[in-house]
């Protein structure tokens, strides 16, 4: 099969790993890099290169050699980038968030569905080996049922002119928690703090949580002003917690087999007895041998997978709405003053 | 001067690490121990003591050798075990947290102070060479203005009997916060989510997010279902951060010469140059050199020094007040859902 | 049965750890501390114990209702400490190194050995429950045959006015070595490279080689100056590697399934194809869960045992003189530039 | 000035570095990548490269665009290929070790300086930020005068067809030494212990001992079948000691205030008053700031400015020679059974 023809769309923070990786994907063939800004466009390129530059989208989506596009523009050109795609025939990799709302993305999602056309959301730790292997342990039942998710990303952080804290950071955490979650475990409502210290005009610091239907909570911590770089995420469950350090390249993951129990039936116990009824696991920790393989390869190859195969992908556009809906709840939450905002979302894949 | 008299009164968790303190410090005189259970305080005497262990309460504070109780007894009989050492004619000194209840603290501070008499907090984390340096740094102006303060503070923790996972594990970092503050940064508002994952019947896992008076917000993570033990709490300054690691004795607090700076009267600039108008710091850390010297001995000699010179405790139960009036203000927001409760404290020392 | 009355002998650095130790085994009846400063063993017991403190050693050695002493005094008081011991018919525990001389130490393991007494060396770390399942985990096959061990015991220590940093530190390693190695792997060569950068008069740093009988290498680096400490000793082995750090209580041992095999039957490969039979085995890594057991209470429990069943204790005399065959033959090779000294053992237990 | 023209000659396990560094120099134009094999040559490249491959080196010797090439194949081709080069007017780049032996290398150094060419060294940790702070911090009297030396340098390596594991890593680490030392400190001799566990016909474990001419030890630990990778070397001073821990991004370099002290004047004091004369420094930790460079761009960066002004590089020819006469000392010394080789090296730049 001849490889796909692939344009990358923004030549700024993001476009040239796209660049490098599509170059390295055989199953893609990187037409063009796109950007306003030619001269970017061609320095990201570099001198050695046959890929050409240009600042036409319109010579791109009118492009016959161009199937598809891999949009890492600002997040509020999101939509009329992709809807011009999608209306152009192509198929659509663009970075989180989809897009600034809920409605603009629920509208992309149906255009592309009616135009058999992939849309996918580049949820790029979802495609992590830790994260599939945090996935495949939850949903295969190895850590029991989860009874809570606490997730800090915190470090010193680039302040982004159009985005805050939340939007910059959290859909990470969120992705990760929609792609990991049993199917049947989903949010029911969310609550958020931010903080703006340094009087930017826009959060820098915030916590979300995340009530599940389980009665379990999903707590985060996005921060741009750590001097300390913290990406941690702990997987409470009944029988084993993951705790994810993805600073410790020697042991990202580590199982725990360690914990709290009661023991059955103990309910109804009377409360001065309850505490004979805890009992303390105190097991051994098991750190799981990961596949080394850079997580924008493994995007690159599920989007060309999704195209060949006319499937949705892995991260379809149905995921990147349910991180939508939490992105807004948290919002709405954060500017009243952190109260609980209900959400309801279409149960996942 | 002679020693002063102690009776140390519990013999369970906390009590025999006061019972060897008082041991080591010479301002003291340790003249009993006194549990419900005799065996229990005999076996934490051990058998090569002169120190006698007692059943009675009445008879130790009938004694006069004993001129202060240092009391380790579960929370909810605090107030009645204080009350009557005060109308006794004793010093106090009392774990954390003061009592069950606000209104219950005021009336022992009332009647402390009125009596002529030392009521103490050990609230020990204050008393750490860490802390103490914390204090120094922040109140001397080392790190500018307090922008945000963060605690994580989790492990696999007894699930306890008699309180929640806030009124356990929070009482440290609340009281730690109210000690390390510059006089005049005072808590506004308190929200608190908590959940309990095991059915224990109370909360194990609990946020706790304080506003202060500057607009900085201070955040909480108590946790006792975690297999993983960390004790890290970052002072976001706006010079500069100390990141405090006392899982770390190597380097327990690091002083970050790292952040995000906005330049003067950027204010007013539009949207568009706002990036521009952000610089970021990248310097050095320094790791101070602390004594090394066990927290619950300051304690003692606090308490002991605090006696002799008739004056109130650094952690006196005005500090006891400020934390229980937060503790309260938390519960009441977990209950409701997590709302924002505003609290209003008496200035702190 | 009734304890055994024990003498502690020696106040300075270890003997308070004695004492303290002594008084929470139940086996023990600790009846005095004897040091030549009786102001200083006073103080070690400290003003609420019924123990005696003395400064004749010839009354605790007459005293019927001491059954074993503990010796915790400089190396070269040993000799002469423990042999009026067993000569007095008591049961003896020594601080490593058990004398300043093999000669000397044989006589006093022959002297025990007719006597029917125990003479038991305080290998402290064979004691911990880190070492003992390294032995287990070698002894039992887990990690097949042992490739090399490596060891790093750095600090910034008390510069000792008696010893060199090998007779210092060494003992450590060289103990362990001799407890977790399989029975018939034994040292046959030693050679040590020690400097005096602080112009002190003895070596503050030092490199030991000790060559297993299986061709194997075991290297020790032991320091006094550096300002970081570490505690890490690797034990590779051909199925598996024991990675210990005793400075991370959070995952003291870790076992990895990594390593590097050659395949069976490549040994008469031609040197051009040996690089395709090796093969690289990337594996998991288990942490496993250790009791919490101070190390010095099982000393004295083993202590009280051997004297109560009447058997060599674990690391009894004869592994104190097999660890000073080594430490002399170090100090030969040091003293000769680092030559490569023969050393023959008699087997081990 | 135009671009100086560069070959890169072998695409295997360095060379791919090479050409992505060379691509991103302003300073270089990459004109060809030669490898016996052009498959490999070609994917290097990659699909979208106007880089030419070539399998001729007779070809790039001849092309007058070529004015520098970069080697990185087999120790064993460098004596020939780079006197090829230089006999055909090129400046080289070689990577380490420079040649198999001195006295090859040595006839290479004179070649290239009768001819006026760049002969430099790819000693790539020379230009990390961490080591040029380092050789600044140690020049600069920062540390005091150095007492010793510890690298210990260990991971799951490839076990390699053509070299052991002392002429793999340790010029990394003797090459640094060379680089960081103070002028006047010189080595005077060597001593090397190695062995070969799995029976793969060369060392695969290595242990080097270096004595300085000031009376002080560096010593390396080089192993291929440690499953836990660490880098880590402590640079301890008079005054100083400097922690380079590489796994650590946060905190690489820790500038420690901590050391040992001899009071002047003490050295006649008879010993039993030793002791006393010895004062401990317990004080602050400084993390320096370090930029983030790739060393190797800054490697190339030295070659291209070395080329522009007609210069020696900084690790030059010369310091390539020094690194193997250590090289050769060192295996001497293993094949000897670990004696002690004297070495006399010429003053260092």
């Amino acid at each position: 099969m001849s490889p796909i023809g692939l344009a990358v769309i923004g030549a700024g923070y993001w476009g040239p790993n796209l660049v490098r990786t599509a170059i390295a994907t055989p199953e893609l063939q990187l037409e063009r890099l796109c950007d306003l800004d030619e001269q970017r466009a061609q320095a990201v390129l570099g001198r050695y290169t046959t890929v050409k530059a240009t600042t036409s989208y319109e010579q791109v989506l009118n492009d016959p050699a161009v199937s598809a596009v891999a949009i890492a523009t600002p997040a509020a050109t999101h939509f009329d980038l992709v809807r011009a795609a999608l209306e152009a025939g192509k198929h659509v990799l663009v970075e989180k968030p989809l897009t600034s709302s809920v409605s603009e993305a629920v509208k992309l999602a149906d255009l592309a569905e009616q135009s058999g056309l992939v849309l996918m959301c580049d949820h790029t730790y979802c495609y992590t080996p830790a994260v599939r292997r945090i996935r495949e342990l939850i949903r295969g039942g190895e850590i029991g049922e989860v009874q809570y998710v606490d997730s800090v990303r915190i470090n010193l952080g680039l302040v982004q002119p159009d985005v805050d804290v939340l939007w910059d950071l959290a859909p990470h955490d969120l992705s990760i928690l929609d792609f990991v979650l049993p199917e049947d475990v989903t949010p029911v409502a969310v609550a958020a703090h931010t903080v703006d210290p340094i009087g930017n005009g826009r959060a820098c610091i915030g916590y979300v949580s995340v009530w599940l239907s389980t009665g379990a909570l999903a707590h985060m911590h996005v921060n741009w002003l750590s001097p300390t770089k913290i990406r941690t995420t702990l997987f409470g469950g009944s029988r084993r917690t993951i705790v994810w350090d993805d600073m410790n390249p020697s042991a990202r993951l580590m199982l725990h087999d360690r914990g709290v129990d009661r023991v059955p039936g103990s309910a109804l116990a009377p409360d001065d007895r309850r505490q004979a009824l805890i009992s303390y696991r105190v097991g051994d920790i098991q750190v799981p041998a990961l596949p080394e393989r850079e997580a924008l390869m493994s995007v690159l190859a599920e989007f060309a997978s999704a195209i060949a195969e006319r499937r949705p992908a892995l991260t379809d556009a149905r995921a990147g709405i349910r991180v939508l809906e939490l992105l807004e709840a948290a919002t709405r939450s954060a500017e009243d003053g952190g109260s609980r905002v209900p959400v309801k979302l279409e149960a996942g894949e």
